[in-house]
C-alpha cells in the first residue's frame, strides 16, 4: 500500500470511528488488551529480532532498553489500554450552547479530529498508547515508528487489526508505516490531504525536521531545558529538595531539570549545600565563574550548556543578581515546557508566574510533576510545548477538535 | 529594519503587553480610534495614491473597491477598535482549577499567544482589526498586506505606533513589513523563531502558498466551497428562502452557498421553483445532466464546478438519489466551512450534523450566519477551516493560549 492508500483508508476508517459508541469503543480496547497477552509468545519473538538487529548493527544502552519488550512491558500496555478504557468518552461533549434572538440555537461540540499521524523513535509502547488514545477519542491513527522496532510494531498493529476486524470495525483504525525509509516519513510529513495533525514524539532533532518540513498541523512535543530559579528569599530546604528531584528523580525525561539560577545572596549558604547534594548523587556540575570558584569539580559552562537539554546526571549552575536576571535568562533559553521558582516571596512568585512564558510554571515545586498522570488528565500522548490548540500534557480531550452545530427553523441572514 | 529585526521588537514588545491591564489596553484601543478620524486627511491621501498606482496598473472592480478608504470606511475603522474596547479582555480566566492529593493546586489560565504573523491582501481595514483584537488579547502583531495597500497600511499603522508611544508602550505592538515582496512573505513564514502563530487572510492561492511553506503554525481560513442540501422532506419555501439567501444575500464572502444539492424526488418541484428564484436574481445555474434537462439556461457542470468556490453570482446544482449520496458529495468537495440541510426528518438532521466534517453544519438555516459577530463572539480575526486549536469564527478567545500555573509548598514527585 502507498502512503496515499493509506491516508485515504485511515480517512474512510475515521468516518465510522466518529459515530461509534462509547460502548463499543471501550470493548474494542479491552479486546486488544485482551490480545495482546494472548498474542506474547510472538510479538516478544519478533522483538527479540528487532533487538538483535540493533545489537549487531551496534546500537547500545538506553536505546535497546527502549527497544526491549518483556512480559511485564507487555503487561503495561495491556494495562495501558484498560486505562484509556475507563477514561470519559471526549467525544460530544457540548462545550457551549446559545440561542441568538432569531432563534437560532448553536452548539459547540467536541468531535474526533480526524485522521492523526504519529512519528516516533523506536519505542514499542508507543504504538499501543498513540491507538489507545486515538481510538478512543474516535480518530484513526497512522503510525510511522522507528526502523529498529519494525518487526514488534507490525506484530502489535496486526493484533489490534485482528480484534477491530472481529468487531466489524475498519482495521485502517491504526496502520503502521512498514516502509521505514527516510522518504516515507517527509512523505507523510505532507500528507495534509490525510492527515488532520502530525504528532512528533522523540528527540530534538526529530521534532525540527518535522516542524520544518510539514504541510500537516504538528503539535510539538517534549523538548524540555527546564529550569529551577532559588530566589534569595527561598526556604533552603525545600529547595534542596526541589533541585534534587526535579534533576535526578528521572533524568533522562523532558520535565526533569537542566539547568539550576541561584540568586547571588545565596551563593555561600544554598550553592554549597545543593552543590554538595548533587554530587553526591554522581551529578556532573556546569557552572558559570562564580560557581566554578565557589564548587570544587564544577566545569566550567559554555553558551552551548545553557541551551542544552542534557537528560542526564548533568547540570548547568548560574548565579543570578535578581529575579529579573533570571527571568531573562528563562526567557532566552526555555523550550516553553516547565520552570519553577523557589521563593518565600509572594510577589517574586506572582511575577515568575506571570512572566515566564512556558506550558507550566511552577511556584515551590518539583518540575518533574508536568505529566498527564500526575495533572490527572489520565493518560497522554505527549507533552505540548507549543501554544496552538494545546500547551502542556495533552488528554484524550486535547485529541479531539470541535464543531458548530446550528439548529433552525428556516431562519436566513438579514 | 529586517524582518528578524522586526521579529526580535514584536517579541520584546509581548513581554510588555502580557502583563498590560485590560483598562490600559482599552484606552489604547480608543485613542487609536480617535487617532485614525484625527489623521483622517492624512490617510486618505495616501490611500487615493495607493488606488491611483493600482488604477494605472490596469487594476479594476472589486479589488479597488475592497482597496478603497472613504470617511465612512474609516469611521468603521474606529468603531471596530471602540467594539473591541468594549469586549471582555480575554486573558487571565482560569479555565480550570484543581487540587491534587499532595496539595498542589493546578489552575489552567488563558495568557496571550505572544507574536501573531497575518498575511493579507489589499484591504486596509484588516490592518485595523488585526491590530484591535491582537493587541487586546495581549499579543504583538506582525502584518504583511498586500502591496497594492502600502501606503494606506503604512499611514495606518504610524497612527497606531504614535498612540502607543504616547502611552508609554512599545510601538512594535504593532509593525507593518514595508517591502512587500515575495521574498519577504516566504520569509515571513519561516520566521518561527519570533512568531507564535501566522494567520493568512485572502483567497484560496495565498492560504495554500503559507500552509505549503509555512514553519509558524498556521491558521487557515476562509476558503468556504459551501452546500446547501434540500432533503425530500424539506420544507420547500424554507428551502427557497434559505438558498436565495445563502446564494445572494452576498455572494462574494466565505459562507456563501455555492453549491445545492436536491434530492432526486424534488426534481419536478423544487428545482423548477429555485431555479427559477436564482434566475431571476441573476444566479448563473451549472448543472448535472437531470438540472440540465429540466431547467433552461443551465450549463453543463464540470468537475471543476464542484470543487469550486465562485465567490460570484454563479451555483452549481446537482440531484442525488438520497441523504447518502449528498453526505458523500459533501464529504468529496467541502473545504470544511458551511454546510446545510433543510429538512423535516430528524433523524436526516440528526445524521447529517453528525456525519458532515465542516466547522459549522446548519439545520433548516442559511450558511451566511457563521460570523463571529452573528455568534456572539463580538469580533472575527477570520474563520477557521482546519482542526487545530480553533474551527470556526475566531475571536479573541481563539487568540489566546493557556498556561498551567501550579502553587505547592515543595512538594516533589515520589
Amino acid at each position: 500500500m502507498t502512503l496515499q492508500e493509506m491516508g485515504q483508508a485511515a480517512k474512510d476508517a475515521a468516518v465510522a470511528l466518529a459515530t461509534l459508541p462509547t460502548a463499543t469503543k471501550n470493548a474494542v480496547l479491552q479486546k486488544a488488551a485482551d490480545a495482546l497477552l494472548i498474542a506474547k509468545e510472538q510479538i516478544l519473538a519478533e522483538n527479540k529480532k528487532d533487538v538483535q538487529t540493533a545489537v549487531t548493527a551496534g546500537i547500545k544502552g538506553a536505546f535497546i532498553d527502549r527497544l526491549t519488550l518483556d512480559e511485564k512491558r507487555l503487561a503495561d500496555m495491556a494495562n495501558g489500554l484498560r486505562e484509556v478504557a475507563a477514561l470519559n468518552d471526549p467525544v460530544g461533549k457540548i462545550r457551549s450552547i446559545n440561542t441568538l434572538e432569531n432563534g437560532l440555537v448553536i452548539k459547540q461540540v467536541s468531535v474526533p479530529m480526524g485522521v492523526i499521524g504519529m512519528i516516533f523513535e523506536a519505542r514499542p509502547n508507543v504504538t499501543a498508547d498513540a491507538f489507545g488514545l486515538c481510538f478512543k477519542a474516535g480518530s484513526a491513527v497512522l503510525l510511522r515508528g522507528g526502523k529498529e522496532a519494525i518487526a514488534t510494531n507490525k506484530a502489535i498493529v496486526s493484533v489490534f487489526q485482528k480484534v477491530l476486524e472481529d468487531m466489524g470495525l475498519p482495521k485502517a483504525a491504526v496502520q503502521i508505516v512498514q516502509d521505514t525509509s527516510r522518504e516515507t516519513a517527509s512523505e507523510m510529513m505532507r500528507l495534509d490531504k490525510y492527515l488532520d495533525l502530525l504528532i512528533p514524539r522523540g528527540g530534538a532533532g526529530l521534532i525540527q525536521t518535522v516542524v520544518q518540513n510539514s504541510t500537516v498541523p504538528v503539535i510539538q512535543t517534549g523538548v524540555g531545558n527546564c529550569h529551577v530559579y532559588v530566589d534569595a528569599s527561598a526556604d533552603l530546604q525545600k529547595a534542596v529538595n526541589i533541585v534534587l528531584n526535579a534533576k535526578t528523580q528521572r533524568p533522562g525525561v523532558c520535565n526533569a531539570c537542566e539547568s539550576l539560577l541561584i540568586h547571588e545572596s545565596l551563593q555561600d549558604s544554598f550553592l554549597p549545600m545543593i552543590a554538595e547534594a548533587l554530587q553526591q548523587k554522581q551529578v556532573e556540575l556546569r557552572g558559570d565563574a562564580t560557581v566554578c570558584q565557589k564548587v570544587a569539580g564544577t566545569v566550567q559552562a559554555t553558551e552551548q550548556d545553557w541551551a542544552t537539554e542534557y537528560a542526564d546526571y548533568i547540570l548547568s549552575v548560574r548565579v543570578v543578581k535578581n529575579i529579573d536576571e533570571a527571568i531573562a535568562h528563562i526567557r532566552k533559553y526555555s523550550t516553553g515546557h516547565s520552570e519553577a521558582i523557589v521563593t518565600e516571596h509572594t510577589k517574586n512568585a506572582e511575577r515568575f508566574l506571570q512572566e515566564v512564558d512556558a506550558a507550566a510554571v511552577y511556584v515551590n515545586a518539583s518540575t518533574r510533576f508536568t505529566d498527564g498522570g500526575q495533572f490527572g488528565l489520565g493518560a497522554e500522548i505527549g507533552i505540548s510545548t507549543q501554544k496552538l490548540h494545546a500547551r502542556g500534557p495533552m488528554g484524550l480531550k486535547e485529541l479531539t477538535t470541535t464543531k458548530y452545530m446550528i439548529y433552525g427553523d428556516g431562519q436566513i441572514r438579514i
